[in-house]
């Protein structure tokens, strides 16, 4: 499976992926999914918000076992971050199989759409959209970097833009939603599991930080008489770093848009984001505030002005604790594999299950990543422990769908 | 002359003008220069680098009286850095006519190009080929922001660009090159003159600061496991504008770099660019160095790899003393407008006069600028001081090639 899937977006100099959600590349990794769940038989159909579905029994019977992830990345994001869920699912299937289990409920395997935003600039808009988490007139105006809007590259790459919107029929068929996740940070290499659940995910969101100054000639315009918001700019990011570590929360600014941009002019416009997340409200709540009001310091010092928008944010999302605490006993009690011990831990990162927990049962389940990098061509899981989450992942959906 | 040329590449967002070398823009821009020389009668001609000149008189005859600026912009540049010493060399001929004046020299009026360097990364490209001080194998090699070469630009341009190269014969044949030039500081404002004499240019360079980290996931990587390039460099740019400010010197990043430039990715490379510009070199070094010490500082402590390239240095200009005087002279006696004072000034820009400083003599003339803005929409010079300055202009070129 990783064979044909492993090519299809990499970068060749970065060696990173880029897979952007309805781009040629997006559309190779589809066709891939599709092979692999005829492939196996199972029934193939693509929602009305072009997430991708492979179903094994009649999803109208209801109370549906669900797993997988996502195919689409960053920009020169890693090989697992989405790929090794959707993998993992075709491969517990297969597991299943081989043990000769009954399947009591219908089971499927999912592909959600555009998941990274790395397009469009908002995340997870497959699930967002079938679970009503987000308008379908926002999303009709959700634009790439080049102007096309999000129906226009849906139309583009084959599918119907007018269908989009809220699908709660389909929700309301299934009983339960888990996730194969590779961790995106190192809790698990440092407790030394392979495998573990997860119990919640932080409270999060982007602010957009406009500083806006003075274009002018970098060689002759003296100091005293510059409005530069690349100097607000500097102190902000370094005030973020501040506030995070006093908060025990995360904060970055990891993208900025730069006018002129010309290297013998004074910035008129330095435009930075902010990716802020906390264990909880009030800490995430503590960083942002205090990043804005020294912010507002910072312009104010240098004449430059300042807007600050929120351009997303997501509450804290704690999984269903009925169905977290039958994974860990279905991961404690299957007497195969009596070393693993299986962690709870919180996540720093946005998933589609975050989105669905709202409304349907779901849980996650993390593979360790040895170093904790992840939106990089350096992301890495050993094979021992992708196979681990297979196995886990195959004792969930056993002890979920099976008699 | 200027109802033409204003609305040439101007963009109708900014306001500001987009006016790059060897772009279909550059080509109307030229067409115009073309225009004026012809519809005055004077022989055009373009030289082996693409300049463009306007003779009155027989080159050949040598000692010629030669002025002129040029048409390119920054991005979003203003309306006079360049034109309106173009425009007004133009306007001064159409004066020194009016006056019935004899030629006793050849007088030429030249455009050159690239001069800002937007495209290509190297300002005054047209007189450093002219003058021998950019290599011709060096000039082929470079690249805009969407991998044209040099060659291949002016080839589709229509220009040759096998023929590219120093020129020596066409510099024997001049005398003098007075540019006039809006100011793109504040000290005509300051001292309520309408006109002055350039004394120096002050030693200028750009040097690259990358800062290579660890791209990782913003929401999931603890602070201590980050290898943040955006905290180094957040920190060398205000290093930059302290050491410029015990220097007495000018600092600026007003260009940079990201990647991969996502909201929810740390970054892995952040690429500054470094202007900086002094009246000595010995300001000059202390600034370098000081910013260059303290941001390998910083990159050590955040775990990032930094390199420092010096993509351009051109040391302290002194423009010819002999003709600076005889400037003075002239406009100092010229009787007809004795309110004019006209004082010498420095300057932190660099322009083609100061290319072409080292192989003939030259001179350049300001234009005051009211609130000093330059390489911004906002760049003005008032009407009143525009004609002062062709006024000016006309005065020096009647002392030194009329009888």
């Amino acid at each position: 499976m990783w064979r044909d899937l492993a090519p299809i977006g990499r970068h060749p100099d970065s060696r990173g992926y880029r897979r952007y959600a309805w781009t040629g590349i997006d559309l190779e990794c589809r066709a891939w999914f599709k092979e692999q769940a005829e492939g196996r038989g199972l029934s193939y159909e693509v929602d009305r918000n072009g997430n991708q579905w492979a179903w094994l029994g009649d999803p109208g019977v209801g109370d549906a076992v669900v797993t997988g992830s996502h195919l689409d990345s960053v920009p020169d994001g890693g090989a697992f971050d989405g790929p090794l869920g959707v993998v993992s699912s075709f491969a517990a299937l297969d597991e299943l199989r081989g043990r000769g289990v009954r399947f009591a409920k219908p089971l499927a395997i999912v592909n959600f759409g555009d998941e990274e935003g790395a397009r469009f600039g908002l995340a997870c808009v497959g699930s967002r959209l079938t679970a009503g988490a987000v308008g379908v007139e926002q999303a009709r105006l959700l634009t790439d970097g080049d102007g096309v809007t999000l129906p226009r590259a849906m139309e583009a790459a084959g599918y119907d833009p007018d269908a989009i919107g809220p699908d709660p029929e389909r929700l309301a068929r299934i009983g339960a939603f888990v996730e194969l996740h590779v961790e995106q940070g190192r809790a698990l290499d440092l407790s030394g599991d392979r495998v573990g659940i997860a119990s919640a995910i932080w409270p999060h969101g982007r602010w957009r930080f406009d500083f806006r100054g003075e274009a002018n000639h970098a060689g002759t315009t003296r100091l005293v008489d510059r409005r530069d918001p690349m100097l607000s700019y500097a102190e902000t990011v370094l005030a973020a770093r501040r506030e995070a570590q006093l908060a025990g929360a995360v904060a970055t600014f990891g993208k900025i848009s730069v006018e002129p941009n010309g290297v013998n002019a004074i910035p008129s416009l330095v435009r930075g984001w902010l990716d802020s997340r906390a264990a909880d409200q009030h800490a995430l709540d503590t960083v942002v505030t205090g990043v804005e009001k020294a912010a507002r310091e910072y312009a104010e010092a240098h004449g430059v002005d300042l807007d600050v928008v929120r351009e997303s944010f997501t509450p804290v999302v704690e999984f269903d604790h009925a169905l977290r605490d039958e994974l860990a006993r279905l991961l404690g009690q299957d007497g195969k594999d009596t070393e693993l011990t299986v962690p709870v831990l919180g996540t720093g990162a946005g998933h589609d299950a975050g989105i669905l927990s709202g409304s349907i049962p779901t849980a996650m389940l993390f593979v360790r990543n040895p170093k904790g990098v992840s939106h990089s061509p350096a992301e890495y899981a050993a094979e021992d422990d992708c196979v681990a989450g297979v196995i886990a992942l195959a004792d969930v959906l056993e002890g979920l769908a099976c008699t």
